[in-house]
């Protein structure tokens, strides 16, 4: 094999097949036709279904001892609140290197800290919808993958990195902590504002919303669950983030009850520079 | 002419040639043909370019007189400080029928209280784009229109009723101070809310954004100078509207700081809850 060649993992088992684990599993599908992929879901009925739409080759109601054993890489995509678990059992059952998609790093890369097979991600897409009948086999191409370990030169970060490049993702190292800090802006806080827009609207002036408030308040029909579950864990840096938005938005209450169009047109236009350009990267 | 029948316009004039007069433009050759189109925009090369693709048949860069002569209906798509002016004169001129596609209503509708030729309305429709060259003819088609003019039987009433109705609307007939209320609700506030979001990222943290990110964010990047002028014209319901969302990001924030994860899912569920049904609307 070339040096330009990349390994590819002959079992990966994927813990969790929701819209992430399925598209990881399409996405693999794709990229490595070769690779048996294992499908750990409680639902025994839905990971039939899972196996039948070609996602999975095989399933397990509950992630075992041999799973570990067969497979090179693992990949948990559950609930931050319940990857450490997951991941510790896998290792633990021999499984050479495990990875995560969990949109929160810091407490999960702290729990496993010990664990030198465990290498943090997370793979910046998704969706509000959920489930594998909405996964997609490219979520990931184009998209960046941050991950957690500065110990590059290891086995299990390169094969981490290997994975997810394969996937079609362009990976990012940074600490756990760094992360949580630029996710808590960049993805907690508008999921909290996009809540907050949705909130404040009574079901009677729903007919009269246009694309403005759909686009704004998409992501707030993503699960509670998933997202308490999110927020709760990157508690600290969410509550900078929501002080941050806190100050803006008094900024507007101020400028708005003083008639101040200028400040006004200044909040406005700085926000309107930058997501320009964001628009202009694509 | 049976009473099913609806009498078509024979020459309308559209002040404002942008990406809603354009849209309008649009929307009303595919209805209704055989309608003289006049548009009137200050910069005449591009008034050239919207003749030459077919939007209006004539254009002048300014308001003449003789448009108010000519025209039976005008619609004035300026941004909403401007539109009590030219719906004056155009009134003054002759026309019969002036309606608008101002997003705020309470101001426009008072200084022209005298003029019953006038019908103020706000078509819930648009883009964060701009210009004519983004206009689409079906902008309109499904959607609600405020019409702000209780005496819907009088003729310049049922005139606009018709037009709007001919470009697909739904009408909905409500006074201008309702209409600035809820609108201050359910536009309004998100874009102040995706203008805070995107205010809160720094340019190097833009790498690590997500479609969520993308959606909330989405019409921050509208034109500042537009959305000041629709917010200082609604200062009042946008400020109640801040005050609500001011209130619930606190409640996010005591809940983040106190680690209540159970306040947190409630705050997110009742805007899940809130935001599936739109989607369930549509």
């Amino acid at each position: 094999m070339s040096s330009g060649e990349q390994q590819l993992e002959q079992t990966v088992v994927i813990v969790g097949v929701g819209l992430i684990g399925g598209s990881v599993a399409l996405a693999l599908r794709a990229a490595a036709p070769a690779t048996r992929v294992i499908g750990i879901g409680r639902n025994a009925n839905r990971m039939q279904k899972a196996v039948a739409d070609g996602l999975i080759d095989e399933f397990a109601s509950e992630l075992l001892p041999e799973h570990g054993v067969r497979a090179g890489l693992g990949v948990i995509c559950l609930p931050v609140d319940r990857i450490p678990a997951a991941a510790d059992q896998l290792l633990s059952a021999g499984c050479d290197v495990v990875t995560d998609a969990g949109s929160v790093k810091q407490s999960i890369c702290t729990q496993l800290s010990t664990r030198a097979g465990f290498v943090g991600a997370h793979p910046i897409a998704g969706s509000e919808q959920s489930g594998f009948e909405h996964a997609v086999h490219d979520l990931f191409r184009g998209r960046i993958c941050v991950v957690c370990r500065e110990d590059t030169e290891h086995e299990a970060v390169q094969r981490t990195l290997a994975f997810w490049q394969l996937l079609g993702m362009t990976c990012r190292v940074m600490s756990p902590a760094q992360h949580d800090r630029v996710l808590a802006m960049t993805s907690h806080l508008p999921h909290i504002l996009a809540s907050v827009a949705a909130g404040c609207v009574t079901r009677d002036q729903l007919e009269f919303v246009g694309t403005g408030f759909r686009d704004t308040t998409r992501i707030a029909a993503g699960s509670d669950e998933l997202w308490t579950s999110i927020l709760m864990d990157n508690a600290p840096s969410c509550t900078a983030a929501v002080d941050l938005a806190l100050e803006r938005l008094s900024q507007f209450r101020t400028a708005l009850g003083g008639g101040e169009a200028s400040a006004i047109r200044q909040l406005l236009s700085e926000a309107a520079v930058l997501r320009r350009s964001l628009t202009e990267l694509e």
